[in-house]
């Protein structure tokens, strides 16, 4: 009798797996996100990172939510109320929008992120390691909107900076510099919106983990000034823009102005130490790749450099790169997980075979790999973790 | 025969403005919106003032657009565009939204800003007196977002804090500070997003029309505390709460918040001239009406009052308030012209008549009324405008 019952129950848990493999049952613990609007409801996370949107669209005939690439159907109720959610998604941030009889449009309950070239929805499923980027009560820095102009571009730009808690009281002290870049279609707000790079560091230095640095986050996306165009291309030769990815125009156009509007306005803006063993440069995805291009160019500019999910430095790049490896001081190479079982890896070789040979050729190197995430925010989030306590640590 | 020729010109013109009139011919020369998404060709807006709108949404029955209080039907094309345009609106900025199929959403097309209680659309309708706000090649302030812990409220908080150009560099120059306020609905971004408080006062400083001060731009918004509930309404007594409009908690609450948290803060964090006599306290529409309570009540902390379509302050307030009429140095109170013609007064009385009663009275007053605007941000701007160059200046 005793044996039959357990066997029951064995069976009974047993036929509740099957079950729930089958109908993909969704767990009913879900809460509102924490970007939602004040006050808005929806949209809401579940337990295992689900997605739950809801609108009121009584005439539509066919709603969607549209997220990690994937489009779900909503349902209608009686009240022309549409509801319905996505697969389990990633831990962090993510990107989505909603499809109303085929308009792409954001979600009214959310705050909006600039990403994917639009102002749109986002979404927080809460992770395990959430602590380090959590608002909290300890020293906050600044983040500072500046209007600055470019001579380069003649025309007026804008940038985010952070500048430490404590910089306004230590009038004396003078402080290192951390240029760190955004993706593509995305721009100067991410680090702080997104990233929420301000409250890693804060959270960081609270710790005692990290020396205090300024941080600038301009904008990296490079339009080619109006009335200009590229010279024709000579097939006849090996041209060189057929070899070079990204084409040259397009980081060189970013270092230009970085070179000779960012870094001297900064300097002269802020308490600086203005000088390449302060001053350190990173970026994610195309911010990366920019970040590549620009500090093989310029090892009297910067001493440190970070790529996330951007591509690596090889050995035979900092060969082909006179004053590189005498000059700088670490280079930190990140990604998802997700992105090594899938490479997006770019046309220069495995990034973590590239950085080992790296550190083998003499550099030093740190290479981190974020659990569990893909091409997206937590995995910046913890590369920015682990890169900034490796700063002007001297 | 010439007369002929004259008479049938001048037919011709008066057939050519009935028609206008009779068909409401909109004038094609729109141009994409000010605040629009980076290379968003809508919405448009044309010199009448009209706002055109545009959204592929091929399934959809009945898409419009919401602004100024009104829905406009947009109409279909055949490869499901939808395209339309609203009557013409005052110069400045408006808040809108799409409506399809029942639901309403922001705008894919623009920037989006916080107001109505939620993060929307808006346009600009570009102004005569634009100017005055515009972005230019002038030394620029910095606007910074900073976190703090409120005792009060015992949670994080957020504000934003305007510094003039100069304030990194004249490090022994201490400032006057003005705390602003926005409306209801709206929240510690809307001075900076929508009013470009920053741009007018560079613009001005830059004019030398106004001393430099730092701005300090908060949340009024004020939520009773979890689990804090109102005593119950005494019903057999005069209970002060029926006759004081607005209630009592609504801005004793962020009174609260401001004198014990924001402004010791500002203080620690800003080098401030931290008296009564370098002070100021200014608000819109809500953000008015607390200014008008939270100065009548501390008139040994704030020296210079602005409201902007916030109601007035009467001599009978000033007798009720002691040391107010002594201390303070400005009344200032600003309308759009609108708001004048279809009053929207509060329960003070007629401000003009209120404003010129206190001057007579023997205070400071200004009274600034803003052509042909409503209870919008263009009237605010021109308040903010009015106002700064009165402040701090003796």
């Amino acid at each position: 009798m005793k044996y039959l019952q357990i066997a029951t129950v064995i069976f009974a848990l047993f036929s509740c797996n099957i079950a729930f493999a089958q109908t993909d049952k969704v767990v009913e613990d879900f809460e509102p996100s924490e970007v939602n609007q004040q006050g808005k409801e929806y949209p809401q996370v579940n337990s295992e990172g689900r997605v739950r949107v809801r609108i009121e669209a009584p005439q539509a005939n066919n709603v969607q939510l549209d997220i990690g690439a994937v489009k779900y159907d909503l349902t209608k109720d009686e009240d022309g109320v549409w509801i319905g959610e996505s697969a389990p998604q990633d831990e962090g941030f993510h990107y989505y929008q909603l499809n109303i009889d085929g308009a792409s449009v954001p979600d009214p309950g959310t705050k909006y992120f600039y990403g994917a070239s639009r102002w749109g929805s986002g979404i927080e499923i809460p992770a395990h390691d959430q602590e380090f980027y959590a608002l909290k009560n300890v020293p906050h820095g600044q983040v500072r909107e500046l209007q600055y102009y470019s001579d380069v571009q003649e025309s007026m730009r804008r940038c985010f900076v952070y500048t430490p808690p404590g910089y306004e009281k230590n009038v004396d002290k003078r402080y290192p510099v951390l240029y760190l870049q955004h993706g593509g279609g995305e721009n100067e707000t991410g680090w702080s919106n997104q990233g929420k790079v301000n409250l890693i560091m804060d959270n960081l230095l609270a710790e005692g983990e990290v020396e205090p640095f300024i941080i600038v986050m301009d904008n990296g996306s490079w339009y080619r000034p109006r009335g200009e165009r590229p010279a024709p291309r000579d097939t006849t030769q090996n041209d060189e823009r057929e070899r070079s990815w990204p084409p040259k125009g397009w980081a060189d156009g970013f270092m230009n102005v970085l070179l000779k509007d960012i870094i001297p306005m900064i300097d002269s803006k802020f308490r600086t130490i203005p000088n390449q063993e302060n001053r350190a440069m990173a970026g994610l995805s195309m911010g990366g790749m920019q970040t590549r291009i620009i500090t093989l160019n310029n090892p009297d500019v910067f001493s440190h450099v970070g790529m996330f999910s951007g591509g690596s430095i090889s050995v035979e790049d900092v060969e082909n790169a006179p004053d590189f490896k005498e000059n700088v001081k670490l280079v930190f190479i990140s990604y998802g997980s997700r992105e090594l079982e899938n490479p997006r890896r770019g046309p220069w070789g495995d990034p973590k075979e590239n950085t080992k040979a790296l550190k083998e050729y003499g550099m030093n190197t740190h290479f981190y790999v974020s659990p569990e995430t893909a091409h997206e925010w937590q995995s910046w989030r913890r590369g920015f973790y682990q890169f900034a306590p490796l700063l002007f640590d001297e």
